[in-house]
């Protein structure tokens, strides 16, 4: 690789990433994840396509970033855990996934909630993100009657837990063990997934 | 009433009023909800006492606007409303109450999840006032077994809830009428309040 590409035309590293990142949040707002590409993401920072690989590792890493996902998480590997498998457990590995990543890291859901409830592009970002590649992942796996409206269901528990456990950091949830987290919310989940909606 | 009391000893009422919120904020953190008197925060405030009704009409008023409540809603009337009646249709009156209060007041349900996240204070108080005028009042209708841990559970589908119509706006639960979402939700909500918690 030619490093003093990588190292970037533009003086200042520092403000290279800013821009990236405030792009980010632009393209990723306009286009969807799945749409938004790192070539338009560095044309609208104006810095080059390399820069994104140097400093965010790709799209996927740029897009944590600007979501403030901890650094150590690999969003598609995380995915691939929870959503692969049988629909049997599907329930238990979401809920029991979503603990054990977010107890090491609750000062970065905090950081989450605040951008995405300050900044509308970001809450475009995540429900994007969200709705296409997660839930609609998960839409494909169910059986019943108005997955759309389960998957989002599922959606509003799981961050309702986060807001509860790390940024209100509610009674006894806040300290709960994983294990009494997931036998108290795995079967709220398996109902929004496989149960009748009506009563 | 003396009106040239109400109308404050300080000229520039928005200062007064700046500074009552601020003082609010610190005190309600540091006593509770039900420890903080009027006179306490005006006189951290550094204004009259008469000016927490001037501005805010009373303690519940302030704390209202602390967390930037609708300033239409009645809170002791609300959570009278939900909490007062039978056991057998809380769950349903905590859905039905919550979607049609912020329904209408979409807006600043996002300031609230705003304010909570990024102010430790105001996470403080939210966690106490839910902790104890809320929840306290959940869990001693509770017969079953962790009520506590049930009543936080109910918070977290609530938030959840609020978070994914309100503030990310997800998939068909944004949209979904009033009837949908409580025979959706109010079922968890049932669960986590009578329901073996365990499987």
């Amino acid at each position: 690789m030619d490093t003093s590409r990588r190292r970037g035309r533009r003086p200042g590293g520092a403000d290279t990433r800013a821009a990236l990142l405030a792009a980010a949040r632009e393209v990723f707002a306009e286009q969807g994840y799945a749409g938004a590409t790192v070539r338009a993401i560095a044309g609208r920072a104006g810095v080059d396509a390399a820069m994104v690989n140097h400093w965010f590792g790709g799209k996927q890493g740029l897009f944590s970033a600007v979501m403030e996902l901890p650094g150590t998480v690999r969003l598609p590997t995380v995915l691939d855990t929870i959503l692969g498998g049988e629909l049997d457990g599907l329930a238990e590995r979401i809920v029991r996934t979503f603990v054990t990543l977010w107890d090491d890291n609750d000062g970065q859901f905090a950081a989450l909630i605040r951008s995405v409830s300050s900044q509308e592009m970001t809450a475009t970002v995540l429900r994007d993100f969200l709705t296409n590649e997660v839930l609609g992942r998960v839409v494909t796996r169910i059986g019943a009657d108005r997955p759309e409206l389960r998957a989002s269901l599922c959606a509003s528990q799981m961050v309702g837990l986060g807001m509860a456990r790390y940024v209100v950091k509610l009674g006894p949830l806040a300290t709960a063990d994983v294990d009494t987290v997931v036998r108290a919310v795995a079967p709220t989940l398996t109902r929004y997934l496989t149960e009748p909606l009506d009563g």
